[in-house]
């Protein structure tokens, strides 16, 4: 039977969300609670990476287990008894048929969290990214629309990506505010290694004057990460939520 | 010349506001960073105790300073290189005359912040508390009424705390919701040691049906801590701000 989980993590202290040789990854943390469960080593697929530092609200993900007796929506509990603090199961049910958190997944939502204050401010920068002085947030909501629809992607990318394609589709960027803190908040198809991050500093460069909204689609057309700006810290990105065909 | 600060901090790594010798605590951090920068040692006042673990969103505090050529409302800045990522200050000012950060302080807003889940949420559970199922907001919200204007708190304070009286008013007590999510707001002309918890934890208790709103006027009459639940976790409290005499 195949269990599908839906986990919370707060990825401060972990090594991103893939297995590796070293490290401490979400991935080997929640196979090892299974085997500690079960007694069984199962693999757990993600719907996708999330890079070292990034947090999931509601991250989904499935594995496939055998001869047992649990049932699925006993999961969560179950293996929370067995997880530490900062990653827990929200949710655990049984997968449909042909189900896979990753080649299933059809869209992806981010949030990156900013707050604009000249001095850092310990009870919000755990989980956002400080900025000294206010962008222009006119500049940055028609930057944020050029990045709508399907582009290619290559320039807004981490080298050293082993993927097929970099064309991806965002269905939408949005940019929330409330007082000095605001969200910009990324729902697309699929997102390449650093994709969000890279963006976000993008709408920021245009908001503080020093890129222009043309240059987003320069970039398309060139493809050249060297002429992007940097990528922005690991802390302030959260995958939100996943979403699959009905 | 006596120098204003007005404080943010993280408490989770802090043993508390107050200078003792064990452990870490928020004053002799202020003091060594003060220490570090203008090579005096000076005595930081803050206008009350945050206990191990309570966070401050605008901590005031105070501390005399002679022959220092740092413009006052330059501190913060300067004050900011020397301190840890957990403590910063978000504004420093010149005092006027007889300010003081502690007899000065009128009013104290502290908040409480619950979320309601049947499994611990990790990017929720750093500052908030964690309650199995919904209380019943209606009773407390009452039972919140209960608590606003002047009594004698005696049985809201943990033992061994040696205060003239135990005497407070509590100017509001507000339940504020947001879907699973929730904030007891509470503003006083003074609190002591582990009231506020003490105060949430009465009022779960009324929330849950374990508690009559009566109890907290016979609390009041009697005076007795052993009648009332548990001190609630330190993790999920907040000062929020502290108010002067304008």
């Amino acid at each position: 039977m195949r269990i599908k989980l839906f986990l919370n993590y707060d990825g401060t202290n972990f090594n991103g969300w893939q297995k590796q040789t070293k490290g401490r990854t979400v991935q080997q943390t929640v196979e090892e609670a299974v085997f500690l469960l079960t007694g069984k080593r199962v693999s757990v697929t993600g719907s996708g990476r999330t890079d070292a530092g990034v947090h999931a609200k509601a991250q989904v993900a499935h594995f496939d287990i055998e001869d047992c007796t649990i049932p699925p929506q006993n999961f969560a509990r179950a293996l929370n008894t067995k997880l530490p603090e900062d990653v827990k199961v929200i949710k655990s049910e049984l997968a449909e048929d042909n189900f896979n958190a990753c080649r299933s997944a059809k869209k992806k939502t981010y949030q990156y969290s900013l707050y604009v204050s000249k001095t850092l401010i310990p009870l919000k920068d755990r989980y956002a990214f400080q900025l000294d002085y206010e962008p222009d947030f006119s500049l940055m909501e028609k930057g944020a629309k050029a990045f709508v629809g399907e582009h290619d992607f290559k320039a807004f990318c981490a080298s050293g990506s082993s993927v097929k394609t970099t064309i991806r589709t965002l269905y939408s960027v949005d940019i929330e505010r409330k007082n000095d803190d605001f969200i910009i908040r990324i729902c697309g198809n699929g997102f390449l290694y650093n994709m969000v991050r890279i963006i976000v500093g993008v709408l920021l460069d245009i908001g503080y004057g020093k890129k222009k909204v043309e240059d987003i689609e320069k970039a398309f057309i060139e493809g050249k990460r060297e002429e992007l700006g940097r990528t922005l810290p690991a802390k302030a990105l959260c995958l939100e939520k996943v979403e699959y065909d009905v």
